[in-house]
C-alpha cells in the first residue's frame, strides 16, 4: 500500500516537501466542493487578506495560483517584464540557475552575476551596475533570498539600499521560496516589487500552490508588460477578485482550507517566534555541523541559513552516499548535492513545522550514517553540541505554561 | 471550521469538481515526502504507465503537470505550435470561449468556427476549410470533446475522418476536461495529437493536476514548436523521464498517490463499464429533465453529454434562483448557466464516482426547487422517469454477486 | 483495500452505524495522545459539560465509557441493582427482548411485560403492576425509548406520569440508543433515573463510546447496588473525576475529539432542530410507505418512529431479499427484519446526520428494489409523496440565508 | 482546534497509547457501514485468522472486544472462573495491583504473591503453592507479562514449566498488555490459556480494541464458569461465529480496518523483526540511561523490558517534574511514576511502529530535560551510548536495499 515501506516515521529533512503538521492534514481530507458557492470565495477572501502576513506587506496584492514555485517564478516574471527586457540575475546556485534558464528561456536579455557556490550574491558586482546604470536599461533585479541548494542566505535590504543608493527605478523580484515564512522576509520595508513561495516550503503544505505577492508597482508593470502568459497571467485574477469570485479557474479547494490552517498555525505560534524558531534549528544545526569537523558549504556567516544546511563531505566520501544511506537504514531523508556540488555536499533541511526533537533526531541519525560510511564522528558529538545549544534557548510551549 | 454548515452531505453536482470518492481520500491522507527518493518515480512510472489506458493510447506519452485544465490547455498549444500559426477552434460554449481567448492571447491565427450555443461544432465548415487548405495552412484543429457549459459532445471520429478525406496533416488536438474516464475516447483510434484533462473532473480527485497526453507526431512537433514556455514545457519532463527521475519541480505526493487510487478504482469497475454507467445516469437525467417538460439546451441527441445536462428554463424563471436555492435550501450543488446562456439554463454535472442514487437523490431536489421557484412540476415525475429507466438497466455490482 | 467496491457512495440506511458527517471523520483523523497530560482532562471536561445537554439535563452525572450500546445496558443495571431485584421490563421487540436477556442473565427477577411486535410498551399492565406493589417491590422499570426493530417510539412522560400517581420509588431506566439526540428526549423532566445511547447512533460518530448519564437518585443506588462490576463501575469514574484527571483507564483519543465535533454540529444546528429534521424525515419516510401501498410495522401513529421505519412486505416477499438485492444492486443499506418479523419486515434507518436529498436517494431506491423484486410499485410514486412533503416544509439553511 | 499546540509532532513516547503508522491513520479514514452487510463479516473473517499469530497459537480462538485492556482482563476472568475460586497474583506494579484489584472485585478468592516494585514475579513462591496443592484449589494463575509501570517483564516459560512439573492443571491467564506484538510471546508453546492485549499497544492502533486469545481448555471452562457477564460472555461471540457473522453487537468498523492495516504492516515487516527491533530500542534505552549514570528501575537483567523503562531520579529530583517540563518545553509525552513509584521514577515507552531516530529524538530531549531540572547529565551522552550500539545492530531496510 506503501511504497517501500519502513518501520516509524518517515524523518523528512529535505529542504522541501516539508512535514505537514496533523492540523493541516485534517484540514485537506475532505471532499471537493462547488468553487462557485457563496463558501468558496469567503474562505478565499480570508486568505488573501491573511497570507499578506507572511509577506509583511499590507501594500501588496497575493495570488494563490495553482502550480509550483517553478511556475511562481514564470508568473512573477512574465507579468512584469517584456521580452528583451534587460534583467540582473544572480547565479549563486542549483536553483537560482533554474531560474536564470527559464529567464533566458523566456527571451529576457539576462544580465548574469556568478559568485562561486557557497558565496552569497555579489552585491558589489551589483553596485557597479547600478552606478554605471543611469540610462535605467535594467528592468528587474532577479534574486533568490535563500539559495536552498547552498544553504546561502541573500542580504535583500542591501540590495534595496543599492536600488534607494542609485535611485535605480529597477523592479526588485524575489524567490522566497525557501525563505519566506521561516527567515526575516520584509516586503514593505525592503521595496521588494515581487515576492513568491511555494506552499510545500515553510508553510508545510502539499505541493501545488503557488503563492505571488506584488507591490503597487508591479501590478502597474503587469498593465504594459508584453510577454505572453495567459494561465499565469495576474490580469485574470484581478478581474475575478473584482467580481468577488476571485478564481478564473479552479482552485484546489483541500488546499485553500489547508493554507487556511496552515496560516492559523502560523499566526498562533506567531510569525516572529516561527522566524526565531528556525534561527535556532539552524544554529543547532550548524554547531552540530562543527561539532563533527566538518564544514558548512556556505563560505561566510553573514549567509548562513536557517532554513537549509549543506554540509561538506571530505573527498573520500559520496555524498550521495550519506543520502541513500540515511534513507535505506534510518528511514531519514535528506537532501542530495545538486550539480556542482553533487556528490560533495549533502543538505539538512530544517524548515517548516518541526521541532528541537525532531531535529535531534535527524542529527542523530546523520551521524550514524556518517559513522556508517567511514568517516569517523563521534557518536552523541553533534547532537549534543546542538543540544546544548537548544537547552539554553528553547522557550517554553506558550500553550502549555 | 466549515463555511456555511448544513447538516447531511452535500450533494455536488457541478460539473467539476466532483466527489471524491473515499478510497481515493484516503489514499490522499498524508503527510508529504522527498520526490527525490526512489518511491517516488517507483510510483510515478505506474502512472504514467496506466494513466494512458484512460487515453485509450498505447503510443502516447504522458504529463502529469501540477496545474489546473486551462494549463494543460496552455501546454497543449505552446508545445506544439508557434506564434501566428493558423489553428481552426470551434466556439460552441463557453469553455470553448475560454480555450480560444487563451489561443488568441499565445497570438496563434484563429479561425474559428462558431456554433449556436447548444449545437455541436460545425463540422461541415471544418471539411469547407480542410478541402480549400491545400497549401496545408492550417497547423491544428482545437476541438473541445465535451463543452461543458451546455452539455455538448461532439463526434471526434468525424473530425478523424475528414481530416482523414483530405489527407490533411494539421494535428488535432482535444480538450477532453470534461469527457475523459467518463465519454467514450480512443486517442490512438481517433489520431489525436494531444489530449488532456484535469484530476478534478471524471478522475475524481481535487484539482491540481493537468493530464495531457502526447502522440509521437505532437511529440515531433515540439521539437520545433517555437512558443515560449518553460513551465509547461514537455521536454524539461522528457528530459527527466529519461534519468528516470520523472520531475523537473516538485509533484503533489498526495496527488499522485491519490491518482494512483482512482486509477485502480477505475480499472477495478473497467473503464468501459464506467463509461457505460455515465451513459446510464445520462440517458435517466434527460429522461427526468423530459418529464418535467423542460428543454435540453442540447439541440439534437447527437450531441447530447453524458457527463452534464444543461436545462432550460422557462423565460420567467431565473436559472441563477434555481442553484442559489438548491444550495441554500437542500445542500444541492447545481451549475449555473454561463454566459450567453447565464440565467437561461442550470447545470447537472453526472461525472464521476457517482452512482444511481445519489443522483436520483438529485433529481429529487431539483424537482423540489422548480417547484419551490413557481415551476409548476409534479413531484416524483422526473425521479419516476429517470428511475424507471435505471431499474431496467442498472447491473448488479460486480463484487457482490 | 475496500472489501466489495461498487462505484459512487454507499447509501447507508441501516439505523446504526449511520453516517458520520466529514467534519466528524476529519476531527478524528489523528494519532493517538498521551490521555494523562493536561490535554485530554482539558477536553474531556467539556465533553462531560455539554453532553449533558444532549439528554436534556443539569443534575445528571455523564459517563463516556469505551464500549457499546450493549456495555451501556450492562453498566446501566449493575450500578443501581442487586442480583435478585424486581425490575419491570418490557418486551416490544428485539432490542428489548435482548435486554431483558441481559437483565435476566444479570441475576435480576424480571417482570417481563410483552406486547405484540410492531405495538408499544403496554403502559395499561404497567400501571396495574405499579398500582399493586404497594410494596415497593419494583425497584426499577425498564424502558426502550424507541425499539429499533420494529420503530416504536414509547411514551416516557406517561411512564413518568404513572410513577408520580403511584407515588412510587422505582428507578427509570431507559435505552435511548436510537432516540436520543434524534427524538425530544427530556432527562430531568421525565425524571429519568439512567439514559444511555451509543456513539454510532444519533450523534453519527463511529461505533465504541457508551455515552450513560445517571441522575443523583441513581448515583445514590450506585453505592449500595451489589452487582459485580468493575469495568463499568461508575464509582471508578467518579473518583478519576474527582482527582480531575477523568479516566480510570485508557479512552480513545479519536473518539474524544470526535465527540467535541459532533456535538459542535448539533449545537450548531440546535438540538431542537435536530428533533424537528428527524421528524421532518420520518413523516416524509412513512409517507412514501404509504404511497407505496406498503405497511408500516408501527401499528399506530403514537408510536411512529422517526429514526427508523420498519416496513411491512406482501407475504410473497421475502424482506431480506429487499435488502440483500439494495445492496447487491445499487449500493443501499438497508436494516433486516430480525426474529419474529425476520423475512416480513426490512427497515429504513432515518436518524442522525443525514438531509432531505440523501433520503429521497434512498426512497428511490427502495422503489426500484420493490419493482425488482415483484412487487408493483409505481416508481416515483413514494418520492413523490415524500418530497411533495418535505418541500413544504424543510427549512432553509440558516447559515447560508 | 488543538488544545494546547505546540509547532512540530508531539514526541508520543508514554508507554501507551502510543503512535499510530500513517497507513493505519489511512485506513481508518472513513465512513461507517453496515455491520450485517457481507463486507464486514468477509473482512472479520480474515483479522480472527491472522490475529492468531500475534499470540503465536493456531488452537486459540480470538475476540475483538469492543473495550480496553481493563475490560479484557474482565472477559479473561469471568469466562473462564467462577466466583470463591482460588487464584494464584502476583503483585508487581501498578497495573498487577488493579488487576488484582478486579480480581478480588469480582470475587475470586486471590493469593498474592507480592514483589518488591522493580522485581518480577516471584516464581519460587508459585513453586512452593503449586507444590503444595495437591488439592488443586488453584484454579488459575494469574500473571502479567511486562509490568508497564516498572519495565519489569516475567518469564513466562518458567511458569508453564512449574506447572508442568508440578502437574497442576490450573489455568494460566496472562496479561500481555504492553508484550503482545513487542516481545517474544508463544501462546501455544507455553501453554497459555488466555492472553490479551489492546489496540492502542504494541499493535498502535486507537483505544478501543481488546484482544483476547482463549485455549481449548479455556474455552472449555468458559462452558461453567459461573461468573456473571453478558457484554464480556464469549459464548455469545462463538455463538455469532457459528452464524458466520460475527458480531454479537456493534463493532467498531474504523477499529477492524485499522487492525487490517495494523497486521498487514506487521507481518510486512515479520513478528519475529518486530520483536527483534523492540529489543534494539529497548537496549539502546538502557545504555542511554546508563551513561546518564542513572538507574533502571528494574532490578536484574533477566526482567529488562524492552518496551517501557522505567528511570530511576536521585532523590532531589522529583520526577514528575521531568514529565511535564518535557511535555511544556520540548512536546515529549513521557510516562509518570505510578503510586509507589509516584516522583522516584519516569517512564520512556519504546513500543509500537516505532524506529531508531524517534527514540533518538526522544533520548536527546529526555537528557535536555534532566538538565533543564539540574540533573548533572552530559548533554549528547546517552544518545550517543545509544547511537553507538544501534549503528552496529540496525539493519537495512528490506524493501529499500
Amino acid at each position: 500500500m506503501d511504497y517501500v515501506y519502513g518501520p516509524g516515521r518517515n524523518h523528512l529533512f529535505v529542504p522541501g516537501p516539508v512535514n505537514i503538521p496533523e492540523p493541516v492534514i485534517r484540514a485537506m481530507n475532505r471532499n471537493n466542493e462547488d468553487y462557485r458557492s457563496p463558501a468558496v470565495p469567503a474562505l478565499t477572501k480570508t486568505l488573501i487578506e491573511d497570507v499578506k502576513k507572511i509577506f509583511k506587506t499590507t501594500s501588496g496584492t497575493p495570488f494563490l495560483i495553482p502550480t509550483t514555485g517553478t511556475g511562481a517564478w514564470e508568473s512573477a516574471l512574465t507579468n512584469t517584464l517584456s521580452p528583451g527586457d534587460r534583467i540582473v540575475s544572480f547565479l549563486i546556485g542549483q536553483f537560482s540557475l533554474l531560474w536564470i534558464d527559464q529567464q533566458q528561456r523566456l527571451k529576457f536579455d539576462v544580465d548574469v552575476i556568478e559568485s562561486e557556490w557557497g558565496r552569497g550574491a555579489n552585491l558589489d558586482m551589483l553596485a557597479m551596475k547600478l552606478a554605471t546604470d543611469t540610462a535605467h536599461t535594467i528592468k528587474a533585479i532577479c534574486i533568490v533570498h535563500n539559495e536552498t541548494a547552498t544553504g546561502v542566505t541573500n542580504n535583500l535590504a542591501t540590495v534595496r539600499n543599492l536600488l534607494d543608493e542609485y535611485n535605480h527605478p529597477a523592479l526588485l523580484l524575489v524567490d522566497g521560496v525557501s525563505s519566506i515564512c521561516a527567515l526575516d522576509f520584509r516586503m514593505d520595508e525592503w521595496g521588494v516589487d515581487v515576492a513568491l513561495t511555494g506552499s510545500q516550503k515553510a508553510l508545510s503544505l502539499p505541493t501545488g500552490m503557488g503563492i505571488i505577492c506584488a507591490s503597487p508597482k508591479a501590478l502597474e508593470a503587469s498593465k504594459t508588460a508584453k510577454s505572453v502568459r495567459v494561465f499565469f497571467d495576474w490580469n485574470d485574477y484581478l478581474k475575478f477578485y473584482k467580481m468577488g469570485t476571485y478564481w478564473p479557474y479552479t482552485p484546489s479547494i483541500q488546499l485553500l482550507y489547508g493554507l487556511r490552517a496552515a496560516l492559523d498555525l502560523i499566526f498562533e505560534e506567531g510569525l516572529d517566534n516561527v522566524i526565531a524558531r528556525h534561527n535556532r534549528l539552524g544554529k543547532a544545526t550548524r554547531l552540530a555541523v562543527e561539532a563533527w569537523g566538518l564544514k558548512n558549504c556556505t563560505q561566510k556567516e553573514e549567509w548562513f541559513s536557517d532554513t537549509v544546511t549543506a554540509v561538506v563531505v571530505p573527498p573520500y566520501i559520496d555524498s550521495a552516499e550519506v543520502v541513500r544511506r540515511a534513507w535505506k537504514r534510518y528511514n531519514l531523508s535528506l537532501g542530495l548535492g545538486l550539480n556542482k556540488v553533487a556528490g560533495k555536499v549533502f543538505r539538512i533541511g530544517h524548515l517548516g513545522n518541526l521541532n528541537e526533537l525532531q531535529l535531534l533526531g535527524c542529527l542523530s541519525g546523520v551521524e550514524m550514517v556518517l559513522k556508517d560510511i567511514g568517516y569517523p564522528v563521534k557518536l552523541g558529538s553533534g547532537v549534543g553540541a546542538a543540544a546544548a545549544y537548544l537547552q539554553n534557548t528553547t522557550p517554553m510551549i506558550p500553550s502549555r505554561i
